[in-house]
């Protein structure tokens, strides 16, 4: 009989934050990470049949959190969590847990032992085991704060934040059309994970949503099974649920001047524990694909202001020509429409503001009548939302042909703060 | 401007049942296909990205439906329908419809024109688009018809069919734990879209449904993001999300007497016309991984009966060793549990049944409590149900110690006709 042989006890990289849960009495599935997290001495290699590119590894410590100007993996897993009732210490020690955790996995390794750290045997395993065999298949883990870890809904400065609260991480206004679920919408914390492997992506969400127990919990989360957005050149044009390519002219991790301008906090901007960060927009919008099918192809086009085949702007040219918003046709028409979905999102119609997008499908089941419940999970980066997601976004509820087949449905607005320096927690520029 | 030239009208692969829907008067969305599904002349190239084998093919005419004993991919997506009140004709033709359309892309090709093949222009595009760029990667498209195609709830014959329903297509019975939702169970049609990559698979339900338009509607459906089984013995052994290998012990295709017995259904079982067919079942299982992962590794490899890092039977070995259930351990126990699924899942415990399992891991948002909606959507196939998952899930039902941890909330059986020849449709040898 195998039998894993017992691992002595060991320091974990965040016993701190551990050790306030458990003086907290706050312990339940909490127990098993008694030790702290590990790192898995038991790993097993990665599999023989992960494709080429399986084991692409993204450093979790960096001056800018990954899964940002990262080239778009190809799926996603995304959770907004409530924080509980607990300290500043606690929340600290939450957010170094997460960092540990965060870096291990991006590196394709467990969390811990498959085994319990201490135990050997008779304690749950620290890592849940699903991605074991896996590599890190270009996992990123990407930490938020929401408006509500600063200024909880009932006006109270729980952690002492209040007064660091960015200037940028604004509530999100109503936008015209907007038909909101309320267990859709906010949350204290969020976590972006990509990769190229969906079942390390849950993995990834799985584990951190354990490692919270007791001091945050799942408010709404989200799977994306196609990328729509590319962030590199190098990336092929993806297609949303339209059928049309989705972000021809995204912001590109290439584009240094516009990454730093339009992307990147600066200490200038008035928070300076953000510098290097940026701020996460979250939407989920959801598609009324079965309307969209039945528009004819004419229609079609002249909403998104581009063919549908190639994705060359109706202007002319090719995929990556710059429209011409001017061109006309015949009558004098613009042959680029005034309520097109490529004209009102166009910088040079929002005072040249730009968004870095990393949405992704989704297809959650189907509704009563028989519908695919699909659509867009919008995911866009930006130095200033009050600057740039939130006048476009008014721009094109209020204008947008598109409007017509579209619904959103959840929303949401997170503070990224920079990447972690080595061995240090996302997060401690603010409460470090 | 870049505008697709006419392409003029020319005869449909399947002009007949989409004639005879119009003869109802049954139009709506399927106006756009009035000519036809005709091969997109439109067809991009394969994206240059596409990982190497995303080029893969399977044929979808053959002996045996494909998705079946194909090597089994990564990503699903489900699908049960409901059949409208239409007549034995249009019945055929929305199978002779999606044959035709599932041949089409599992190929690789869309399932018309992105333009209309009428118009060139102002009808809605044949095919939704999605897709567009992307290769075949391993798409297999099988159909199943349910009991209440042959006998509907109210005891009626509406095609014609009660006298052919075979034996083995029972109704599933009560087993014991059961909580089934209705609005997750049964249809009188099912698909089963596997590919690697899962907008294909998604791309392919969505045309489905909206070819079955005025003829048959989704009643429910489910997306899979990573297989549970092994289909042959050269792939690698996947992990279910309780962390464990899953599927270790499945039928593999190359075991062809073992297929030949256990899977295809023969001329001799009584219903001629499923010769070549099988029998699938699908059951949603919600598994409480919350708990789960509170479990002791000792007691979580007590229950499956087998290492959590290996997957060696606990009797000893290695991961394909055959369990010893006789081994006895300190004091005389088993060593393998009476209550542990490998031994009650195992042929010697179910008369020598046993069954191909196809399931995947699913992860469907979360619930109120903020616990992950997660499980496994298990799929098998059998030759007869009535003598293989029926007993065999009744002897887990009662006995199996994992019982504590799953919730079974969907389930359907279905009869998978056999292959259709070239040219052919699936249902043929039925209603041919």
């Amino acid at each position: 009989m195998v039998e894993p042989e017992p691992t002595p006890a060991k320091p974990g990289i965040s016993r701190r934050g551990l050790l306030g849960l458990a003086g907290a009495g706050v312990l339940g599935a909490g127990a098993g990470l008694a030790g702290g997290i590990a790192v898995d001495r038991f790993a097993l290699p990665p599999s023989a049949a992960a494709s080429p590119g399986a084991g692409t590894v993204y450093p979790f410590f960096g001056e800018h959190q990954a899964g940002i100007v990262t080239p778009a993996q190809d799926r996603l897993h995304f959770a907004s969590f409530d924080v509980a009732d607990i300290t500043r210490a606690e929340l600290v020690g939450l957010l170094q847990d997460w960092s540990a955790a965060a870096a291990l996995m991006t590196a394709g390794t467990p969390v811990g032992t498959y085994g319990a750290v201490n135990g050997p045997y008779t304690a749950p395993p620290d890592d849940t085991g699903e991605a074991l065999d896996l590599p890190a298949a270009g996992l990123t883990i990407t930490f938020g704060f929401g408006p509500t870890l600063f200024t909880s809904a009932d006006g109270t400065d729980r952690f002492g934040l209040a007064a660091q609260r960015p200037s940028a991480l604004v509530e999100l206004p109503h936008f015209p059309g907007d038909m909101l679920t309320e267990s859709l919408t906010g949350g204290d914390l969020c976590i972006q994970a990509c990769s190229d492997d969906p079942q390390v992506a849950v993995h990834a969400i799985r584990n951190l949503s354990r490692i919270a127990f007791g001091r945050a919990s799942l408010r709404w989360s989200q799977l994306g099974f196609g990328r729509t957005s590319s962030t590199t050149t190098a990336q092929v044009t993806p297609r949303n649920l339209f059928g049309f390519k989705d972000g021809t002219a995204n912001i590109k991790a290439e584009q240094s001047d516009v990454v730093a301008d339009q992307v990147w906090a600066s200490r200038d901007d008035g928070a300076s524990w953000m510098h290097g960060g940026s701020y996460l927009v979250a939407r989920k919008i959801r598609m009324t694909i079965e309307t969209w099918d039945r528009t004819s192809l004419k229609d079609q086009e002249a909403i998104v202001g581009r063919t549908k085949g190639e994705g060359a702007p109706y202007s002319g040219g090719t995929e990556f020509s710059e429209p011409d918003f001017e061109a006309k046709g015949q009558g004098g028409a613009p042959l680029i429409a005034a309520d097109s979905h490529v004209r009102l999102a166009h910088p040079t119609m929002n005072s040249g503001a730009q968004l870095l997008r990393r949405g992704y499908n989704f297809v959650d089941g189907n509704d009563e009548l028989g519908r695919l419940n699909a659509g867009l999970f919008f995911i866009s980066y930006q130095r200033d939302p009050a600057k740039q997601f939130v006048p476009i976004q008014m721009n094109l509820a209020k204008n947008d042909a598109m409007n017509e087949y579209l619904r959103h449905v959840g929303s949401g607005l997170w503070a990224v703060p920079p990447g972690a320096s080595s061995g240090g927690w996302v997060g401690e520029t603010l409460l470090g």
